[in-house]
């Protein structure tokens, strides 16, 4: 497959959008990535989305974003994984531009989620789990997590407390990032006291909704001339899927979607872990900073939580997450996400990061999780 | 770009499939198309959808249809362009296989559209148009159908009762197709006492509604070998947008969408409309087909009605459609719709058309239109 690079990114920040119906936050986020790029149309628009139809009764969100943000004609479609539709949507975009069809594209995710009573956003959520064997049992998508959680914290001996350092180091990331949802720093302390969410999960092991987007544009590699300073290539990519239920997992403690994309994408890119300068993964509960960890190979099975007590995970450690604050500060606006997580690895690659920005970052990984771990997406990029 | 074949296809009826949820309508027609293909696994699934997250409170729904169908673990995604997503997802499977990265995927379409109140279903049918200019102002879908219908009438001097012969055909070839929804023939009688739903629109000019799904598994081309009689080619694919609101169209009566997706889909294929041996267009309503013929350079522009009353529609004429009923008597399941044609062109371009067969079609389009003309996708396959 030929090369694709990222030549230009865009995001706008996590918030309660009450101003911006979802056409205005996509566009925002899709014309910045265009001036990023210096392009001023593509060929076609990805756009990752979970819950348009239901939160705000728009489907054919592609039509509609090409639409507003003055691209009127050009391609577009909507492609959706749950909460890992935003890597999806970038995927689509760059096997589309691998083909040979497309030249340039823009992918890129959305989702606005503000505008409706929590009670319709958290049902909304829950149709990521099999909506006839999990949720209308009545179990949340929270709920779900937090039976994982429960369940590692039996089995591999931790304390509740141990995951601290997980929600402490994306707060304390999310403090220099201007996109970012909330800018707080936490302690130990807060960690600890925070109010019960579905036991065992608390506040600040949740990672906050909202409304957002991010885009990236992409081209194939061999066509950029000049100055490539800032273009990122895309070095690995791969999806798996798991049972959509938990409970027909063998393992509910293992994401094998998790291991397996990772493990496809550690091959094309040839490499493994110890490479990983930097891996932006899916946050949503901290069990899954956990998990993911131990998926990808930075952790022995129910060891990913020593990570986190051993300090490995600041930007200063062996292997950075969350390096702008991650999903559980930056925020978690579902089906854009993903695409999120792969603009700021592109802003560590280019040295972009600012006050956050790692030393020598040539080569960052980027994982999307949809589900309780049933759809994932990795992503590998690598600095020119 | 590399061509891909078409190696297997499948389908459901379409029909209140009342017994069956969503995902068992899917797996029906993605293991009739493994087993028509002879293969037992895929790369990866991409299904085409519009409603299910409304309708059936499931999203991540190309995991449940992958996990379901005995596929767990294997790449799955969700493609919506609204009632265009059937043939977007056979365009994205399409480009996975081509970009490299894959040597066999399935697309599909499915949708199950049975189970909720026909008030619900309206209202999720809405979500096609642009929620906050159209659908909140209370206008229906077939509202903005009828509404482009009248001005038709209007500006071409053309008679409701000159539509006729495009709802006549279609029922007419539907009594020899085993999957479609409508087995009965109708006279231009009854189409002339039809039960008005939106004026001029009424019941003889509007397709139904239904639950189904129809799947094709793609491969490149050059990896075939042996016999290859029921192998057809995608000769030309394409796909172009349009204002997602009617009323911000230079003319409603133009299908541009249409027109630029058929005149670059012409163009890779090397082919011009007198090439097109059978076209499955997209009759959601009567109108559609008029504008449809139009827009791809079958008739000119306020002529279109002109094939029907001549017969050039029929099987017998210069360019079928509806061979197997079209969406009007066929059925209209609308993600799955898309596919539903493709698989149709296939069956004639392999000789396997039953009493609907036509002599010597070698070359066949479908073309699939998500929203009031908002997205839309054309192919071009050839037989080998």
């Amino acid at each position: 497959m030929q090369e694709i690079a990222i030549i230009g990114v865009g995001q706008t920040p996590i918030a309660e959008h009450w101003d911006k119906s979802i056409r205005e936050v996509a566009g925002e986020a899709l014309i910045a990535a265009l001036r990023d790029a210096g392009r001023d149309t593509v060929d076609a628009i990805f756009v990752g989305n979970m819950l348009s139809g239901i939160l705000a009764n728009q489907e054919n969100l592609g039509t509609l974003v090409a639409d507003w943000a003055g691209l009127r004609g050009v391609e577009a479609v909507k492609v959706e994984a749950a909460c890992a539709s935003g890597a999806a949507a970038v995927r689509m975009g760059m096997l589309a531009v691998a083909s040979g069809a497309m030249q340039c594209v823009i992918a890129m995710g959305v989702e606005k989620m503000s505008e409706t009573p929590m009670s319709e956003t958290t049902a909304a959520l829950a149709t990521a789990a099999d909506a006839d064997y999990e949720a209308d049992e009545g179990i949340s998508f929270v709920g779900l997590n937090a039976l994982i959680m429960r369940r590692y914290l039996y089995e591999y001996k931790w304390q509740h407390t141990d995951f601290g350092p997980f929600s402490i180091n994306a707060h304390a990331n999310a403090m220099h990032n201007p996109y970012a949802r909330l800018h707080e720093t936490i302690t130990q302390e807060d960690y600890k006291r925070a109010k019960m969410v579905a036991d065992p999960i608390n506040l600040l092991d949740a990672s906050p909704t909202g409304d957002g987007a991010a885009a990236v544009v992409m081209v194939p590699a061999n066509t950029l001339r000049g100055n490539t300073n800032r273009v990122v290539t895309i070095a690995g990519s791969a999806a798996a899927t798991d049972s959509i239920a938990v409970h027909d997992r063998r393992d509910p403690l293992w994401l094998s979607a998790a291991a397996e994309s990772a493990r496809k994408a550690y091959q094309q890119a040839g490499l493994t872990p110890a490479d990983i300068d930097i891996f932006e993964l899916h946050d949503a509960f901290s069990i899954m900073s956990a998990l993911s960890l131990e998926a990808c190979g930075f952790a022995e099975r129910g060891q990913g939580p020593r990570l986190g007590l051993d300090g490995e995970i600041f930007l200063s450690g062996s292997i950075p997450i969350a390096t702008q604050g991650g999903l559980k500060a930056r925020g978690h606006p579902v089906g854009a996400t993903g695409v999120y997580q792969i603009v700021e690895v592109v802003q560590q690659l280019r040295g972009e990061a600012g006050k956050n920005q790692l030393a020598n970052a040539k080569i960052g990984m980027a994982q999307n999780i949809g589900g309780s771990g049933s759809n994932i997406v990795t992503h590998i990029l690598r600095s020119r």
